[in-house]
């Protein structure tokens, strides 16, 4: 099923969105638990609640699935082969030591707030950032927590998928070495339009595009991960327990801005759109602000 | 003040420690409100509860000050000259392209469920990591929101100050390149004794020092931050809201396991005291398991 987190008036709810996509039924769920967004169904696990009278997608605003993430995002960097070399060639990978291919999963965090909904506007200041790329990855959300878990077991423990831009600060992740300054800033986390549950995709062949002002930039297929989701979520959490609603986003293939030569950075009005097969498409624009 | 997030019973209680460290006296709040620690204190800025009848220290369980950071703790990483130079010198330093002497502050984070309190056991798993070790690190609390923060205004921003034990696995901080996962294993932050108020210590000039099993291992200053509080509250706040609640472990000295030739890592039955004038003493033992 296609899972949405909306707003219609100021009231914040979570529902089922059609096959076609054109209506969503909200789930009869209490504002409270409407709050966490999609994580209110995980943690209803196995009862789902009843759906209430559907309304037309075009008359809710579609917020993200998980708004307000319990805790930061865990990412995993250089993830597709041929992004790990693209990045290790454009002088901001300050984790080169370890080589174009990392032979252990990078991963590191983007705070909670950075998270933003379809639709909604990714903020750049050029005072304090000049080079801004995007990012499109497939975000898997955990279901069942766990610490110690078998790659065997994995799946187990995911609830479903997203998609998320993960926008970077490409000279302030240089910059900075470690890469969560570079990765946090405000409004840096398009998420959405939906999460759908892992049944609805096959996720070891899921083609994921990212197109800048409607001109394609990446085009690969989760078959080319360095580390599949069942050896990430193993690296996690042999030391570090998964918690329901965490969610983990896998990499970005090649084709971001910085590849470029010149790179290609974004810049206002710039419309980003980031497409993975089985779940739908995520669409923000850039806006230049002076805060 | 000395504040310290406390338990008595089942019951969660934030409290006014006294001169002489043997009494607290509960703040009139909510259980709800006492649910976030010192932070409550915080949103209730200005207008301090009244406090209850005391209980002696030794009746009460001690909380960390905040026991369920809302997000990530932020951190800084080789923010000493001595540990930069130790720890560049260690093999596990993933970011020494940069140098021994960091450029710019380096910030990672370590998730919000490795807070621990005072006299609460650092779990390790040989099977996990093999080479645990400890980081005294003076912590400041935002208090004050805040984007775009200029130095000179930092301190505006800081409500007080606690003492972190930024526990550290050396062998996957090196393995995985970015920092989160070596430094975000279950129990991996003790936090404590009680948080202070800003006005307590005069934080440019705090000593700091660790033992290990009685032996003194770290002993410094803050004055010898390379990057001090203002400049790190500037950097991380140029594009990332700072939110109350929010905390910032500034960084080690020299002293650290790893700087030891052989590494001298934390072993089972090792108890960690870290001590930094103005604040008091967080103190932790070491206990390994097989999860």
């Amino acid at each position: 099923m296609r899972v949405a987190t909306f707003s219609i008036g100021s009231e914040r709810r979570v529902g089922l969105v059609d096959p076609g996509g054109v209506s969503i039924a909200p789930f009869d769920l209490s504002a409270d638990e409407a709050t966490e967004g999609v994580v209110a169904l995980i943690r209803r696990d196995g009862s789902l609640p009843a759906t209430l009278s559907p309304y037309p997608l075009d008359r809710i605003s579609l917020e993200a699935p998980i708004p307000s993430p319990r805790r930061n995002i865990f990412c995993v960097g250089k993830n597709y082969h041929d992004h790990a070399h693209e990045f290790s060639q454009s002088g901001f990978d300050s984790s080169a030591a370890a080589g174009a291919v990392p032979k252990h999963p990078i991963i590191f965090s983007k705070v909670p707030e950075t998270v933003i909904a379809n639709a909604a506007k990714v903020l750049i200041d050029p005072r304090v950032s000049t080079a801004i790329d995007y990012e499109a990855e497939l975000a898997l959300i955990i279901g069942k927590p766990g610490r110690g878990i078998r790659p065997e077991d994995a799946f187990q423990h995911v609830w479903g998928y997203t998609i998320v831009n993960d926008v970077t600060a490409r000279d302030l992740q240089g910059r900075h070495s470690q890469w969560l300054v570079g990765k946090s800033q405000d409004t840096f986390c398009p998420m959405g339009p939906w999460a759908v549950t892992k049944d609805e995709i096959d996720i070891s062949d899921t083609a994921i595009r990212c197109f800048v002002n409607g001109d394609i930039r990446q085009s690969s297929n989760t078959s080319r991960l360095i580390f599949d989701i069942a050896s990430i979520i193993a690296t996690i959490s042999a030391g570090v327990t998964l918690r329901a609603g965490d969610i983990i986003a896998t990499g970005t293939p090649a084709g971001v801005g910085v590849g470029f030569d010149p790179p290609r950075y974004l810049k206002d009005g710039d419309v980003v759109r980031v497409e993975i097969d089985g779940i739908g498409a995520l669409e923000n624009q850039v806006e230049e602000v002076r805060a």
